[in-house]
This record gives C-alpha cells, sequence and structure tokens, in this order.
C-alpha cells in the first residue's frame, strides 16, 4: 500500500491490496479497485454524476492509470487496464481485460469494448459504439452516433475483433468494421466494411483484400497476428500460431 | 461556499456568492465569478499574461467548469457557462450566455462567441473566429486562419446563427459558413457555405440544401431546432416552434 | 529561486539557477534543468520510464513548461524551450534550442527535431520522425510510422528545413517532405514532397511551386523567412534578409 498523503480519497473507497495512489489524486467514494493497482498523480477516479445510477467505478487487478486522467463512477474495466495520460472516461462504459488507452482518449460512455483492445492517443468514442475484441485503433480517430446532428436518437457503430482503423479517420453512425479489416488513415467510413477487406479514402472505398497487402520483406501483413505478438499473452499467441499451422 | 482547503485562490479575486472550488485548483487574483458557480479540481483560473491590458476574467453566474481546465486572464464569458475537462481558453476570449465547451478543446482567444452555442471535444478555435448563435461545432474540427502560414496577417472565419459544423473538419480563413448550413464530417471547407446548405468532401462542395435531409422516421432533420431541444430554455424552444406553426 | 511549497522536488534534482516550480508540480530525481525555467503548476518532469537506460531528464536554459504538462526522463531539449498547457512528451526525445511545443501536444520519444521549431496544438509525433531546422506544424497533424499497423518494423518520415505542414494532415511512414515545401491542410502524404512544392489532397499531390502563391497584396507568400520573423533572433533573421538581398 503506498497512497501519497498528497492525495484525498474518499473513507468509503474500496481499495485491493497493493495499491499505489500519486500526489494530487482523488479518489472518489463511489469506486472499487482490484488488486495491484497503481493510480498516478494529479488524476480523478469515480469522478460523481447522476447518470452513474449510483452505480460505482470498477477497476480490475493490476491497472495502470497514468497522470492526469479521469474515470467518472458507473464504468467497469476488467483486469490489467493500461492507460497513458490525460485520459477522460465517463459513465457507463464497458470495457474487457488489458484494455489499452492512449493518452489524451476521450471517451463519452454507454459504449462497449472486447478483450485485448488498444487505442491509441487522442481517440473519441461516442455513445453506443461496440468494439470487439483485439482491435487497434489509431490515433485521432474519432467516432461519431449521430447522422444528422444534433438529434435525438444517436445510431452506434460496431468495430469487430481483429479490425484495424488508421490514423485521423471518421467513423459515421451505424456502420459494421469487420472483422479482420483494415481502414486505411484519413477515412471517412459511410459503409460496412466487409471482413478481410481493406478501405480507404473520403469517402473510404475498397481498395483491396488484407491478404493483398505485402510488407517490404515480401512477407504479409495481415493478419497481424501472424506477426505481431507483442503484449499479448502467450497462451494466446500459441493460439493464433497454432491456426496458422494448419493452413 | 466551499473552498477546498488544498486550493489555492487569489486574495484579490472577486468571487460571487455560492462557489465551489475543488482540490489542487489555483484562481489566481484577476478574475471575477459570478454567482454559484463550480470550479472542480487541478483547473487554473485568470492565468496571467502580458496579452490581458490588466483586464480581469471574467465568469458569469452558475458556471460550471470541470476539472484540469485552464481559463487565462482577460476573458469573458455570459451566465450558464458549462465545460468539460482539460478545457484551455486563453486572452481575449468573449462569449455569450450558455455556451458549452467540450473535453480538450484549445481556444487561442481573441474570437467571439454568440449565445448557446456547443463545441464538443477537442475543437481547435484559433484567432479572429466569429460564431454566432445557436452554432454546434462537433468534435474534432479545427479552424485556420492563416492562408499561407506562417504569416502576420490572420484573417477570420464567420459561422452563422444555427450552423452545425460536423467531426473532424478543417474551417479555412476567410471562410463564411451560413446560417442553418450543414458542413459534412471530414470536410475541407474553403470557400463560404450559403445559408441552409449542405457543403461535404475535400474540398467541400455542396451536396443538397438541409432540407432534403430526412431522418430514418422520414421525418426532415432539419431545421434541427424543430425537433431539438435539449438543454435549451423553454422560452426559446417555444419561439422556435411557434415559427414552424406559422409555416 | 521560487519553489512552490505546494510543488514536490525530488533531491537529487539537478536545478540551475533562478528556478521558478509551481504548485501541485512534481519534479522528479532524474532531472537536470538549466538556469532561469519556469514549470508551472500541475506538471510532472522526469517521469521515470525504464526504456529510458537511467538517461536524465535535460532542459536548457531559459525554458517556459506550461500547466499540466507531461516530460519524461531520457529526453534533451536545447535552450529555450517553450510549451503550451497539457504537453506530453515522452522518452528519447531529442530536440534542439528554441523548440516550441503547442497546448496538448503527445509526442512518443525515440524522434528527433532541430533549432527554432514550431509545432501548435494537438500534434502527434511517433517514433523515429526526424525534423529538420525552422520547420512549421500547424494544429492536429498526425505522423504515423506503421505502414501495416500494427507491425514490428517501425518506419520514420522526415521533414526537412523550413517545411510547413498545414492542419490535420497525415504524414505517411517513410516520406520525406522537402525543404522549404508546404503541405496543405487536410492532406494525406503517401509519398515524397519535393523541395519549394505544394501539395495537397487525399491523397496528397503537386499542387504548384511555392513560388505561386501570392498574398492578398500580391506579394509572394514563400519563402516565409522573406516575411514572418516575430520569434527568431535578430542575427537569424537577418542572415535571411542578406540572401534575398543577394538576389
Amino acid at each position: 500500500m503506498s497512497i501519497s498523503p498528497l492525495a484525498k480519497v474518499g473513507c468509503k473507497a474500496r481499495l485491493g491490496k497493493n495499491i499505489s495512489i500519486g500526489d494530487f489524486t482523488i479518489i472518489h467514494d463511489n469506486v472499487i479497485l482490484g488488486d495491484d493497482v497503481t493510480v498516478e498523480s494529479h488524476c480523478v477516479l469515480g469522478y460523481p454524476t447522476p447518470n452513474s445510477d449510483g452505480d460505482p467505478l470498477v477497476i480490475g487487478d493490476r491497472a495502470h492509470i497514468r497522470t492526469h486522467s479521469i474515470f467518472y463512477e458507473g464504468s467497469v474495466f476488467g483486469d490489467d487496464l493500461i492507460t497513458g495520460h490525460h485520459v477522460m472516461v465517463r459513465e457507463k462504459f464497458k470495457a474487457g481485460k488489458n484494455f489499452q488507452i492512449g493518452t489524451m482518449c476521450d471517451f463519452e460512455g454507454y459504449a462497449e469494448v472486447g478483450d485485448y483492445v488498444r487505442t491509441h492517443s487522442n481517440i473519441h468514442i461516442t455513445q453506443k459504439i461496440k468494439i470487439g475484441n483485439f482491435v487497434w485503433i489509431f490515433p485521432s480517430t474519432v467516432f461519431s452516433n449521430g447522422l444528422y446532428p444534433p438529434c435525438n436518437e444517436l445510431e452506434g457503430s460496431i468495430v469487430e475483433d481483429y479490425a484495424v482503423i488508421g490514423i485521423l479517420s471518421c467513423i459515421m453512425p451505424g456502420v459494421s468494421i469487420g472483422t479482420r479489416s483494415l481502414v486505411g488513415s484519413h477515412s471517412l467510413v459511410k459503409r460496412d466494411v466487409l471482413p478481410d477487406t481493406v478501405v480507404g479514402g473520403v469517402p473510404a472505398k475498397k481498395i483491396c483484400m488484407t491478404k493483398d497487402l505485402k510488407m517490404r520483406d515480401g512477407s504479409s501483413a495481415y493478419p497481424w497476428t501472424a506477426h505481431f505478438h507483442r503484449g499479448f499473452p502467450e497462451e494466446i499467441v500459441k493460439s493464433w500460431m497454432k491456426e496458422y499451422d494448419h493452413e
């Protein structure tokens, strides 16, 4: 236990074992932290909101939340959450295990994220977005949920397992980004993206299949699971490799 | 009055009645706050700058400024200002009443905003921009004020009443975005946008009139004032509806 | 010396003369600050990381680091560094003198920047990027370093001396942005940009030569060194002007 004397921790907050809380950080009452969680300096956890319906902020074991980050009450994160700095996540956000959130991401809440998802810096996720497992979203991509804003009926998008979205892209409301697909950088995605397909442009159109993309050494760039393993558990990587062995 | 003992409030700051100031927040001397103002934790208000000409930061009644936000001295905000987190607003910024600023917005100052304007997350407003009343700007849109940068003569743009600007758009210098117009997401606006017109693309071109856009239920999406009322005062909504009754 | 009693300064940090450290700021041990350095409130300097190989954060004379900024250990900055607010710079970042970093910039580290570079707000610089001297990068531009992400081999880009990059642009991996060139706003740069050339669009194509661009008064907009001098030392401006005299 290492709680800074310069931090302010609500007396009703439920803390696991071996918690570290940095200087000038505020942990509100309605917070449940797992074991071995690190919350760095200048953070606010369990930011109160009437929209939480009284639900706590729940953060799993081994989370590492970097400086100047804000998490509202009413959201739930699986084990091994890792964040950058200046992250902001609102209420009713639900994420699986080993979610990695980049610096300056801004998540509105009322959204759902699977396991092992990585969102790089400065991503904006709106309400009603559903993101599967093993999805990658690169910097400054923005999701929209209103076709003709401002409007009362919000429409989410779906990003399916293993999909990759490049930098500075717009994902418009109601689209489905298929499994193992690739959205090129600086794209405006207005229509569904089929599985294993590469799209790009403004508006985004089909360019080719992901299997057509070769790296400089001539090997296939996709599925990325064939060559990119950093940060994923060994048993998961083994299951990926087994799949390719069978082919 | 609820001023955190962990905040630092300049003894010359002029505070209204019923003020709440959060932990680790700094209020400098040259600040005037109205009544019922909440300034949350980790903020800096009245950040000193020689460019202010000694003018104070003036914030109207019932403002709610969320965590980690910074406001320079020399700017003026009407009543009912509401901000997200990590907001930064420099000197000589002037805004009317009920301005809502999203998380991570970055406003350079020397700009003017009317009443009831909403800027979502991560908007960049440069110097010399003029924004009318009831304008909506969606996430990650950036205004530019130098046609051939870097240059000494900056040129502003004008966004007229009831206009809506989609996500991740660029508004180039010297353009006028007409009243009740709609700029599509991921657009590069280099020319004036006429009233009631929809534009989109890189560069942005006219797509249709706003009246041509229908929602999924078949009703007209615009003017948005006909169906979107959340957060606006009853008497204003009544005046909008009266107008449609006459038609 | 003016170190706030509300700051926390590691006892091994090496501070120059006439240092100012703001409230709620943390200076870790592995930090070397030059003379006349101002670090404002709510900052974190020398953020520890195993990737620094034990190298300190080195910041030259007369630096001015604004509120809520974070600098990792293992990076080196020349004299006269100036930053906006909410800036984040990771380890192994190396910059020359008089680097100006805008608000909410997010720099990944393992990158190199020359002298007198200005990056406006909300720029994302990834690993392996090399930026020359006197380069301007305007708001919300993002550099990418993975052609087919996620991947293990990262590929940097090069921005050469005096180049200017407009707002909301994507710079793709492996490109070279030539000296004195101009990248238009909202561009997707996938190929090399030749010196003195203007490119724009998605994907970016050659539009004209920079010498073809005229300001409203009919004079040439480029090279910008002929008319824009604010913030540059007199002897440098003199050397620029001498060059034009010879022509």
